[in-house]
């Protein structure tokens, strides 16, 4: 079928360069009440503090890892055998599921039985599981009938980024110190200092956060999407028109969460969909959501009004037992709302959105996704596979923010909601799109108070139009703003937004702009530990260890670069100096003069600046007294 | 005494690539009440919307432009002559200066007399100028003695935007529509719908804007920094301990104006500092700010402890009769305030702050820059140099957010400012730094109440420390937030911050990244016109217009270059369809759909909503209840 070798599966393979840890770091894992809840932690070595900064001992930073097993240098990658299944002892022991024959969906099967289609395959030797008949397989089932599943307790331990480990191996003198942070301004959120197994229960029983982990992906690492806990981020990946390999496509995933991205969205389209999105299930470590709609009208040729119900759903059910995580659904774009669209300035953006509005205008009927939602719920319990409601009636401009045609479609997504909830399915919310600044405070609280405290999962917001190009920037101010607010994962926007399709550089800019949004907003909230991280670098830059203030950023390589650019040599990065000053005049060293200051006049920092201010209040206000008396 | 060619200033120049208009964009200026009020404009030429989209005209677009006479083909650029110095009549009109016979600072004398300089020199024809002996030569002068300055006329046409003129120009059916804005949320700023020069003098007279316009800067064009009008960036340069031609210093200070910088502060440290700074001034057409404390160090070899008031008085003379529009002061780094940065994280980190600490510490003495306040005022006044009072305590950490010593400083900028404003002199104060997202509020609500609401000026803030490499994004974030809440001017920050020195991209992604900060400041205050560009340009996008998508943004070329990556034909940029999508479906087409559906069925757009809304209504109780009976 293709004569191209690189997309033979015999030989797919990732490049070297994504598959090697990050400087100064380490793959730990830290193990949870049973042997087989081994959770993955970055852990950042630091070099000690120098003798001239008060020669202290540094232990090492633990981060939030989304990389899975690429950067763990123990592990043996081989994308044609796929990720180790870790969460399939768990799924077999609630013993609500069995193992089906084969796909069940027609066009699974077809696909599985087509022999052309060898040489593209990803060679599963699992059998797709389905919930035994009756029963309901979510998290928030288990949840609702109070069981703390394995998922549950991996993602408690996962949340707390070691904290109490790292603080404990702090020299005393300095826990009160680098473990402190601001408080938080959470608008209603509530983040406990310690989350606990049973916290992530609850929170996933009243429907505050998901856990998106399909029963038929058990090589994914749990994780957690909900306001009172770490704010996300998704990377959007999908095949280029230009077809690329196998390996090229599992890579762009690869590359994606080396970065940061705590979900993938593959949004591929054309001819091999099916088979990509099994490579990239089967090496992900990290919840994969799609677009079902995209390729059910690949299914109708594109063709919108030739669309069914029956089409949508064999696919929904072929993806489901692929391992597909999450599904943006966009049933809340009902007939009724489309002619509110008439008006705007650039009128429906979402592609899941027209398609479905264009088969309502065309049939001058009701949304099929909105009329079988029950259906579709049916199918989403008995896989644990999220609904992402879709916003398919968002604003592509500032002009459109806010409008009625947005706000009646998130009113109906609240109503499906607690459809979705009696199911006990999963739901997270989606939303814009283009909101200036001052209209994204009213976007959370309608999202909050109308879909019932779903996790809200937005796209941005571009806070202005006015610069293609740059939208990773735009939006990440308003992604900022609104995971501040309380939005539970960010979608990113890569440079190219507008424009084309990103390339490697561009998926990078847009994961490291919303990995800074999303830990700006962590701070913000006050989210226990966050602060941790920026002390520990802003620590290290005072006291020059430069390779620390690297590799405790957000992208080690690049800010390594940068510094080279203007100082290359080695020694610069041990000197006590940097190229904006130079050697010197360096202002960070004053700071050792006041410490230095504060203690030959025999007194601790505190008591210094006390008796300064009581010691020269005398003579500045003499002074002041002069001085202002002259005016 | 330079063997080097190209520092000769007998040919210096600038790169041709940087003087020429952007694209689409043609250099208009309107002209006030008197002929000699000519206020720049950039006229972005827009393409007539296409049938298939309704066939309506499309005006141009009035940009406010930075970029001076490089951009206007009419203009004869010859870096060695310099500007025109359109302002000369305006400021002699007002009798109250006089021509001195030379510079009146030491060291200008010295610099002027010695010969081995004489190819280094700008060839300056004119004498410096002062205030007649007992005058006071400030706009805040002028305002408050109830005088229009041309220079306030001239500032009122530019921040209109030619907004009226626009909305004039559009079809009458478009009005309403592409002239509408989402209502603001000002926090306290209040904007009206049209700025009057009487507007601007009284927002000078009572201090909240600052016209920084030197008398001997008389090539500069007006411009204001005030919380009521256009939010304003400033971008830093300075040459580098590597040596740079005159004529890559001044293409610095244009690559600068090109993208959009309304002020440069010029941060040049080493031996030819002052003939440098004569280059910028003479060939800028924005107001020029400097640290006069840099050059201080520089005369005595960098030694803090030997700086003198006679040596910093003799600079600030020697750089106010070159034309520096403002200075930056440190004169709240009090004596007091040291120990109370020993238990920061970061200590000092403003370079400014730091030499004044050291200075301080050494005499154990409170700081020259205090006791000598009013003196520095008679200086001010007496050329018009605005004061930018600076935070030489700002945080350099998230840890240092909002601490004592920061608090301490703008208690006493605050001071400061009374004690200027007695002296009529002009002051904007400058703000941090890094600082979290929920602690922005509180930095601008007690910079207003404590400095009597004099501008507003920070540096970023930082609103994360963990992403070196990328502070231009963290601070974006902040600069965005605080412009919003009420500040002037943003000072960028470009992605080499606390790694290196920047280059011209680095120059340009930190000006792009605020200038989307400011705008979407200006969105979010509700600044009247500013929405016009984001309308014009997502309906240029909605009618696949790419041409004019890429000359209304804020970086034309990268957004050409970005498209051409993925569809480099130039029939592409006719094409209704871009690479996200393909040719097959497109969701913009959609809309198309949707108001052929809404003529179709003979109603408007508007009445098709309620129709539909209500002739649906029934039908979708029924459908509705009757799914939720089912659950």
């Amino acid at each position: 079928m293709n004569a191209n070798p690189k997309f033979l599966a015999a030989t797919a393979q990732v490049d070297d360069a994504v598959v090697h840890p990050l400087p100064a770091s380490r793959k730990v894992y830290v193990t949870g009440s049973r042997e087989d809840i081994r959770v993955p932690m970055r852990e950042v070595t630091q070099a000690d503090t120098a003798s001239a900064f008060g020669a202290e001992s540094t232990p090492p930073i633990y981060v939030y890892d989304t990389s899975g097993a690429y950067t763990d240098p123990a592990a043996t990658i081989d994308i044609r055998r796929g990720l180790a299944a870790t969460r399939e002892a768990w799924i077999e022991e609630r013993a609500d599921t069995e193992l089906l024959p084969g796909p069940s969906s027609r066009f699974g099967r077809e696909r599985l039985d087509d022999p052309k289609l060898a040489e593209l395959r990803f060679d599963l030797k699992r059998k797709p599981r389905r919930a035994r008949s009756g029963k309901c397989v979510t998290q928030m089932h288990y949840a609702r009938r109070g069981l703390v599943t394995p998922e549950m307790e991996f993602i408690a331990i996962r949340e707390n980024l070691q904290r109490e480990r790292y603080l404990a191996d702090l020299p005393a003198a300095q826990r009160d110190w680098l473990g402190r942070q601001h408080p938080g301004q959470g608008f209603g959120a509530a983040i406990p200092s310690t989350i606990t197994a049973e916290f992530v229960r609850d929170e996933v029983a009243r429907g505050r956060a998901i856990i998106p982990a399909n029963i038929n992906h058990p090589e994914s690492e749990p994780m957690i999407i909900g306001r009172n806990f770490l704010v996300k981020i998704n990377a959007n990946i999908g095949n280029s028109a230009v077809s690329s390999s196998i390996g090229e496509e599992v890579e762009k995933m690869t590359w994606s969460i080396r970065w940061g991205g705590d979900t993938v969205m593959d949004l591929s389209t054309g001819r091999n969909i099916h088979e990509t999105r099994e490579w990239i299930i089967r090496n992900s470590p990290v919840p994969i959501g799609t677009v079902p709609i995209y390729q059910a009208l690949e299914k109708v040729d594109g063709r919108a009004e030739e669309l069914t119900w029956e089409i949508f759903r064999d696919t929904l059910v072929e993806q489901a037992e692929q391992g597909v995580d999450y599904f943006t659904i966009h049933a809340g774009v009902r007939l009724a709302f489309i002619p509110m669209t008439a008006t705007r300035m650039t009128g429906i953006v979402s592609r899941g959105g027209s398609i479905m509005a264009k088969w309502c205008l065309a049939h001058h009927r009701e949304s099929f996704l909105y009329t079988h939602f029950e259906d579709i719920c049916e199918i989403m319990k008995a896989y644990d596979v999220a609904y992402s409601l879709g916003d398919g009636l968002r604003p592509g401009s500032i002009y459109d923010a806010n409008d009625e045609a947005q706000l009646a479609e998130l009113k109906t997504l609240g109503e499906l909601t607690g459809v979705a909830w009696r199911h006990d399915c999963q739901v997270m919310i989606e939303g814009p799109g283009h909101v200036p600044m001052q209209l994204i405070k009213e976007n959370m609280d309608l999202q909050l108070a109308q879909c019932h405290e779903a996790p809200f999962y937005t796209l941005g917001p571009l806070t202005t139009d006015i610069a293609p190009g740059y939208d990773h920037i735009t939006s990440a101010i308003g992604a900022a703003i609104i995971g501040w607010y309380g939005t539970a994962m960010l979608c990113y926007v890569t440079p190219k937004e507008h424009l084309g399709l990103p390339n490697k550089k561009d998926v990078k800019d847009g994961i490291i702009a919303y990995k800074i949004a999303a830990h700006a907003a962590d701070l913000a909230k006050g989210h226990p530990g966050a602060q941790i991280r920026d002390n520990a670098l802003s620590k290290a830059r005072f006291e020059f260890r430069w390779g620390d203030q690297f590799s405790l950023g957000l992208d080690p390589d690049t800010a390594k670069e940068f510094h080279d650019e203007t100082l290359p040599q080695e020694g610069a990065k041990l000197a006590h100096f940097c190229s904006m000053c130079g050697p010197h005049f360096c202002s960070m060293k004053i700071t050792q003069d006041v410490r230095e200051y504060a203690r030959q006049h025999g007194v601790s920092a505190r008591d210094a600046l006390a008796q300064g201010m009581q010691e020269k209040a005398v003579e500045f206000v003499k002074q002041g007294a002069e001085l202002y008396r002259k005016a």
